[in-house]
Parts: C-alpha cells; structure tokens; sequence
C-alpha cells in the first residue's frame, strides 16, 4: 500500500549528498537518479531535464554560493528557459520554449542552484489534490491510494522522495502547503509579494506566492533568503519593510489555536489533538480564539468572485475543450467567466469586513497553528466528488493569501494509519523570519535568532500604554526600539488601574499573591540610551525595575510602587491592560 | 455675472466670528445667516436646519473644546442624526431619517463642531460638475454661468460664501478637490481610511475618503486632528502608522512638476505658468517628472472597471428610472452593471503595474504639483456634454485615490478672466502632515513643524547607501532615525564612487568645483547618542563632518577625505547617489 523511492534511488542521491561530492557530482547523480525513478504510476516529472544540460549547467555554479549544487525541481507553472511552461495542459508543450527562466527560478540559479525538471501540477494550478493533471494523477509518497495534494504535487513528491533537496510551487489557496502535509515535508508560503511572480502562469495575480519544498526547515531558509527580492518588473512585489510591522515580534513565543473544535476526519482529528498537544512543548504561551471570520475568508475564495480572477489569468486557454483539458478545472474556472463586475467589487469590500475582524487576533499571538487540511483524501474519494472533496481541503488554507498572511507547513508525525499529518503555523505579513524560526523549534532544529541580547541594548517589558498599538507605543518606536518577544510575568504579579489624569495607566505591582498565569507584557529591545530617555517620560508611582518573566528570566520593566496603587482599581483579573482596557473603559462615565 | 454672498448675509457671519462670542451665539447666528441666504438660483443645502436644532445642539457644546462653535456643512451622503440622508436624490428624503451620525460627523461634533444643514451634490457623489442634482445646478461662487464643480459642490460653497468655516466632502475621483479649486478655498483630501466611512453613502467603497473644506490650511488642521481616528467598524480604514512611511519626510522641500506641457484651457495655461513660478517661492527645489502613468490611472477609474462598485454601492437605487434620477449618473452608472468579473481583475492588475510605474517618483520629491482640473467649464458647456466635460475635468484628480495617495487642493489666485484657479499638492498616504504644512507655505500661512531640533537629536545629511530605500538605510531607523527633510548640498561638492569589495558607497567631497546645483541629501534626525553608533559603522576614507545645504545651514553629514577619492570614479554629473548607481552599476562588470 505504500510506496516509496526505489532503493537504487535512495542510494544515488544518498551519494550525490556525500560531503565531498562536487555541485557537478551531486547534480549529475540527482538527474540520474530522477531519470531512474521516473515512474508511470507517480508522474512527478512533466520534463526531466537531459543530464548533459543539467551538466553543463553544473559546470557554471560557483562552489562558493549559497545553494551551489543544489538540484531543484520546478513547478511547471514557472518558467525555466529553453523549456515550455505546461502548467499540466499538454496542449501548452507546443508553445515555444519559455526565452528566460521566472525570476524565482533566476534567484536560485544565481545563488548556484540548479533546476533539474519540471514537475506536475493540477492544472493550471487549480487545484489541492494532486489528480486535476492529463499528465497523470499524483498519490502520496505514503500510500498508492491517496492523493499526493496539490496543486504542486510532483514538487513536494521530488523532495519526499529524496530527488531533490529544494523544490519551487505555487500558493494561491493552499497549494504549496497541501501536498507538504500529504508527504511530511516542510512547505513554505512566504508573504505575498515576497518573491517575485514576474514568469509564473497565474491563477490569481494578486494572490500566487511562490513557494518552497523541502524536508527540513535549515534547508528552506537560504532558499527564502535567495528568493527575497522586490522585483521592479512585478506589479505585486513588495519590499521587506525596514522594520517589522507592528506586532511582528523578532521571536514567535504565544501561538493560537482554535476555541472550538474543527470538524476533522476521525483519524485526522487524533493527530491534531496530539499536535495541539507537541504544541504546548513548542510555545510558551498557547491561546484559545475564535477563527470563524478566518474560515469565512476561506470561503470567499471559491464561493465568493475569485474565480472570476483565474477566468481572467487563463480562461482563453479553456477553449475549446480537449483531452488536453482537465475537466474539472475547466468547470470550476468557467463559472468565473460570467461573474458579475459589480459582485467582485462587494466580494472585496466583504474581504476587508472579515480582514478587520481578524486583525484584533494579532494584538496578542505571534502565530497561530491549525491543521493544514481537515482529512486526506484517497484518489477514489475525489474521483467520486472532483469538487467537493477539493472544497474541503482548502478549509484551513484558503483565507491566507486574501487575508495577507504567510505560513509555513510543517510535519506533525503520521496519523494512527500512517500517513503524514501537516499541521501549519500562520502569522501576519513579514514575519517571514520569526516564523521560520518558530517552525524549526516544531521540527527540533536550531533556531537562528540568537538568545542573547545584542550588543548595546537593553531588553524592557511593559505592560501598559506602551503596548504595541496603546497610545505611547510610538515613544519605543522613536527611541530605535523593537518588539523582541511577547511574554507573561512570573506568578505573584497583580495590575492595576491607575487613579489620575490623563491616560489610564496600569501599575504592574509584585504582591506574592498575584495569579499562577502572571500578566502579559511584551518585551521590547532598545538601545542602552534609550533606557535613561524612556524612564525621564514616567510620572509617579511607576518606574523601571526588574520583573521576573514566565521563564525564570528578568529583565528590565515598568513596575508601579506599592503605596501608589493603594486607591487604583485592581484589574489583574483580565490577564493584561489590553484586555483590562475595554471592559474597565466601558464601566467609567 | 459674479455672485456672492449678501451683504446682509456676511454681516452676520461677521458678527458670528466676533471674539467675544459664544458657541452658542456664534452658531445662531450662522444658521440665521444660512436662513437668510437661501437662494434657488444658489442651491446650497438640501437640508438647513431649524435654528431651535442648532441652539440645542450648541448648548451642550464644551466651550474649551478645540471646534468649539465651528458651525459645519454636512454633504448630503453622510449621515446626520435625525435627518435624512438623500445623496441627492429626493426619493431618499423619504426614508427614515438617520439614526446616527456618520463616525466624520460625531468626531466634529465631539470636538465641538455643531452642524447646521446638509449639502447639495452630484447625485450619489458621481460627478465633478455640480449640476448632476434634481436639487438644482449650483455655479462658482465667483460666476453664475461657471460651474460650482462637485461633487460636494454645496458643502463648498457653503464655505465660500462664507457661510461656515468648515464643511465634510467626499472625494473618490475628486470631489473634494474640484470645487475647492472652483471656488477658492482649501480642499483636504486625506490618505484613503484616515477617516472613517461609516455613514457615508459609498460610491466606490474601497476608494472613498471624507474631506474637508476650509478657507484656511490653519482651519484644516483641529478638523483632520478631530477626523483622524482608526474605526473598528470600517473594513477600509487604517491607522496612522506609528512612523512614517519610508521616504515620507517631515518637512517638504522637494517639489514635482510635469515634465511636459498639459493639455489645459488657455486661460487655465496662463495661471498655471504662474503658479509654476510661484512654486520656486516655496519649494526649495523643483523637478520635472514624468507623469505618464499617474494620468493613466486616472483614466482607468471610468474606462476601466470600477464603474462597477458604483453600481455595487447604489445600482439598486437606480431602478425605477423616475425624475428623482439624475439622467447623465443613471446612464454613466448603468454602465457598471455590465462590466464583467473578470475585466475587474484584469483591472487591478493594471492598476497595480501603474502604480509600480509611480512608485519611482517618491524616492526623490515630496509632493507633486498639478493643477486641479484642465479648464472650467461652464454650465451651458455641461448640458450640451455632460459626460465628456465631467470626464475631462478628473485627468488631474481621479489617479490620487487608486495610487493611494493624499492631496490637498489650494487657491492659486484668478485666472486672467476673474474666475478662481486651484492648484493640488499630492503625495504618497500618510504623508497628511507633512502636506498641509507644504500646503500652508504656499497660502501664506504659518506651518505647524519647528524648525529647530528637538532636544537630544542631531541633524545628519546623508548622500550614499544610507538614503532611503538603500541598503544601509534600515541602520539609521534602528537607530531611531526619521527622515527630517530632502536637500541639496550648497555648490562646489563633488560626488564620487568608491574604489572597494562590497556595496558601492559614495564619497562627498567639497572640491570647490562642484555644480551650483549641489548633490542630492537626506537629512535624518538621530538621537544624539545615535551619531556615535553611526560613525562606528563607517569605513575610511569616509567620515563625519559639516556640510553646508542648499540655504546656507550646516549639518552634520557623511564626507570623504580627499586623498581617499584620488582612484574614485566621479559620478557627480548623476546630481546624486541614487541616478548615480543605475548607470555606473550597468557599465561595471
């Protein structure tokens, strides 16, 4: 029933990683092998490069760059020179060879990568199960009879069988976390814009992200690190602001989860409690909320205009139908044709309603974990339902890109019948890095951010109105400092309101008998001198001293006297000023 | 031929502003004044209050409120308490009356404001013209055979005559801006979701921003501070970011113009030369830029899909056809009905692909200067073409609000034939601030930035990778840095490219021999300790040291010493780093 890279496969790549081996060694081996495993059964390739060019290619790479031999597969929705660009329409083959390769696929190249085949994908990258392709259909390097995921299938297959290292999808609703979590690998979706879409067929312009696979976390980082690139030629490609957004702190340490349950298949649900259990092993802080307008979000992709987006990208190539044409694909993408102008624009005024309604979740989580998908279908399954069973998948990760998220898939074990389970942290747009890194501590690996303040700064937590998005945020921000982490003080802390003018102020005071699950704060860096200029800013009864956190650690904080909150109202019931903030405001004339 | 207000009419508003007045005092006699004035050949207000409202609503005014007695015209597509909102069309006035406030309204009204009617429009906001109303045409407070321009053409006048000092717009094509210009006064048209929209009748949901008309920038100002406010019920709002945008500097200096002739009424060219003369009086360096793509977008908001939000707005409104209609907004609108889903999407991809073209233009100006409309057309010129003298007027207004922009609209002074001429500074969002003060300059008016330094930070001018957008500027806003100002060095500086491994740096050299025009700097404020960390960071032959600016200041500023540029290559004739390192970088290796 399952099925995985033949041995003599196993044994060339396993040569082509050997320490010594050259960029030209290693990618000779890894087309070979690719050559060897290729397999009617699982059609990962649409082209195999011939092993001359991929040579000669090799010959080139300087052994010094960053990814110098490093074989990567490509989605056959990128373009790769001197190649044609199928995106799973045969009829596409014809076409004359792409003249240069997606600026991607040039990022990599340049950082000494070296692209080996292109692979299937469903159609048009439309997709999430990995059978939508006459190419053939795709199934999960774990099981002949599940589906693989989709849309980027034969990407995450070359990588979980071992062929290549790094391999290049797409994202638009979920296509390059799917089929990462039908395979146990690593899939990352960075923040749209991110990576540049100029040489991509687009399924909605707007939205496609360029994607990443791989089996581990270490292996996507110089990837995402070659890949980030504003493209001046790509309307859609925005540049890493020179700060990170507010709220994106520089370690992810609180992540969210559901409030209720999700409605999972029974043996996916088993490994998502076991997950939702790891995560607790994983995050200092595991937080309950409500994702309902989250799903809703998702719904718009397929139930709002969107499609009228992908009629708009390739609906010319949908006529008229052939063998060459997937049907179901050109079913669903036909019904964007006669979508109304009007309803688009409702559909983006309903977007933005639900976006708002999200946003609030980013006040005080880093990140949040939900399974990628609700079940893992069998290619049976979706042959019986093309739609809805494909509907279904894309439940967890349809609203990502609409709602300007990024992600990053990660393996969560295999269920109790032994398939992968994927399990997906999400954050808000350019916390790429701090996402990364959050991922890795998931998987076991090293973390990059390094634990020790740098030189020069100074760490303090505040608990007040300096919080990010209160009122005298803007002091930290102009003082050079940045969100370093969010945190909980150690047991035995009470808040209070303060009584006077002005801003309500909290006082964070060390009484003993303060709650076991302390009081938020969030921890930020700022630079030794900045420490002076903040404390000149602070009226009585409040000053710096030190506050013990969640983890045993202190470090500098805003703390209130004893004596001065002798008349203050007690608010440390709410857990934190944020959430002190409202009720007590509604409660005053 | 011109038309003003009555004698008796400004007498009372004279009386109204007397220092020694009440809130109270000072709004009766404003409504009594608005009494007094009503004329059908003028249809200001669709709605005037009854003096009983306005003396009720006064009452409760807090005199030490910063709108205290400011009595305010409302546009009639923003919700009034208790009245109805028509958008000009009468069929609505049957409606229940509004239940509250729209969310502009309330933060006037909590500032202090009272309002005192409702304000005539193009109906349901679409038009420039003024004579789109079943409530009458209204003409130029200067001419009765000119147009008054719209849409919010009442709440201008209303302010022109005279009759208040302040009035609330929209502006989605340039509604705001347009009978400003018209009219002589000042149009604020503030970054898009600045201020909340909750309440107003939308038009294009996503594009519309509430505006304000003053005669003075200096009354602008207390009614932007009251209207800036992050609403949690506006899916399109946005709060104001905790710094500036990069490139958004404190202080304007640097000001664009079109790089070629505009296609402009002669009598309109006239005044247009002058105020580009009149520009070199306020800004301390003009450029020419190419302004192609801007006029493109403009285009695109009629010609291009988003007829249909129009139609998403309000569409339902236009059915039955009946004489509440105005017959040119029932047909220009119909239109949107039929655009279909996937030219939407084909749209905002264009969209997106001019707005990277404009994207350039910010990295070395401040603002941009326009004229507001090409011609001012007359009534009789509107009937005989009413949908080709509208369109003509926004070539100049329609592109600010899809490239997410801010603008304000300011007099220039009269056109050779008596009628007034508007001119618009625009710049990129959040860039408000920093616009009114440019706006204020060119009034005459004081501007509200000191000039000098805040205590505990240091002016430093830089010419090389540290300018925004390059890569060593993100060290000067970790720093805690703020670009405060864009300038020229005084003449006789020379600028070189460094000989070295690395990123190309720049050397500034005081040779004597330098161009009269100077090198192209920024100048950043840092914290004083902040000058330390940086000059730590330099490599020799550069260093710190004084260079004198354009006006003869000095500033504290990167140079190189001059033995260390003998091997350098002198880009100096590039004006600056920035059009330096696109030639030199395309001819190294």
């Amino acid at each position: 029933m399952t099925s995985t890279a033949p041995d003599d496969v196993t044994a060339a790549t396993r040569t082509a990683r050997s320490a010594a081996a050259t960029p030209t060694a290693i990618l000779a081996a890894a087309t070979r092998a690719a050559h060897l495993a290729a397999d009617p059964a699982q059609p990962i390739w649409i082209t195999l490069l011939d092993p001359a060019e991929v040579d000669d290619a090799a010959a080139r790479v300087d052994p010094d760059a960053p990814l110098a031999g490093t074989a990567v597969a490509v989605k056959d929705n990128l373009d790769l020179a001197g190649h044609p660009t199928t995106a799973g329409c045969p009829a596409l083959a014809d076409r004359p060879p792409a003249a240069t390769s997606a600026a991607a696929v040039r990022r990599l190249t340049d950082a000494g990568a070296v692209a080996i085949g292109k692979t299937n994908l469903d159609q048009f990258a439309t997709g999430l199960v990995g059978t939508r392709s006459p190419y053939g259909a795709c199934h999960s390097v774990a099981s002949a009879a599940h589906v693989s995921g989709g849309s980027s299938s034969g990407s995450a297959l070359a990588v979980a069988t071992g062929l290549v290292p790094l391999a290049l999808g797409t994202d638009t609703a979920g296509s390059g976390r799917v089929p990462a979590a039908f395979n146990g690998i690593v899939g990352v979706k960075p923040t749209r814009g991110l990576v540049s879409t100029v040489g991509v067929l687009p399924a909605c312009a707007g939205l496609d992200c360029v994607t990443t696979f791989t089996r581990t976390v270490a292996e996507a980082r110089p990837a995402l690190a070659a890949l980030t690139w504003a493209d001046p030629d790509d309307p859609w490609s925005r540049p890493v602001p020179t700060q990170p957004p507010p709220g994106v702190a520089d370690r992810m340490r609180v992540v969210a989860v559901p409030d209720r349950p999700l409605d999972l298949d029974p043996v996916h649900e088993t490994a998502w409690r076991a997950a939702l259990r790891r995560l607790r092993t994983v995050a200092a802080h595991v937080v309950e909320v409500d994702v309902t307008a989250f799903l809703a979000a998702a719904r718009l992709l397929y139930d709002g205009p969107w499609l009228a987006a992908r009629w708009a990208a390739f609906g010319h190539l949908l006529e008229p139908d052939g063998p060459h044409l997937d049907p179901t694909v050109r079913t669903i993408v036909s019904r964007g044709r006669d979508i109304a102008g009007p309803d688009v624009f409702a559909g983006l005024d309903r977007l933005a309603a639900l976006r708002r309604r999200t946003e609030g979740v980013w006040s005080d989580v880093d990140a949040l974990l939900l399974p990628v998908t609700p079940g893992h279908p069998t290619l049976a399954e979706v042959a019986a339902d093309p739609v809805g069973v494909n509907a279904r998948l894309g439940r967890f990760t349809n609203f990502v890109n609409l709602l300007d998220l990024c992600a990053v898939a990660v393996p969560a074990g295999a269920r109790t019948d032994g398939l992968p389970f994927g399990v997906q942290f999400v954050a808000p747009a350019f916390a790429d890095a701090p996402l990364l890194d959050l991922a890795a501590l998931w998987c076991g690996e090293s973390v990059t951010t390094p634990a020790d303040e740098p030189t020069g700064t100074t760490t303090v937590a505040v608990a007040g109105a300096h919080l990010t998005g209160l009122p005298l945020n803007p002091q930290l921000v102009e003082l050079g400092g940045r969100l370093a982490y969010r945190a909980r003080t150690a047991p035995g802390y009470r808040l209070y309101r303060l009584v006077g003018p002005g801003l309500p102020r909290p006082g964070l005071v060390r009484t003993g008998d303060g709650p076991a699950g302390g009081i938020a704060v969030e921890v930020w860096r700022l630079p030794h001198q900045a420490v002076g200029a903040l404390l000149g800013t602070v009226p009585p009864p409040l000053g710096l001293g030190s506050v013990e956190l969640d983890d045993g650690s202190r470090v500098t904080g805003f703390l209130a006297e004893e004596h001065g909150v002798r008349d203050a109202v007690d608010v440390t019931a709410a857990g934190g000023w944020r959430a002190a903030l409202r009720p007590v405001d509604a409660g005053s004339p």
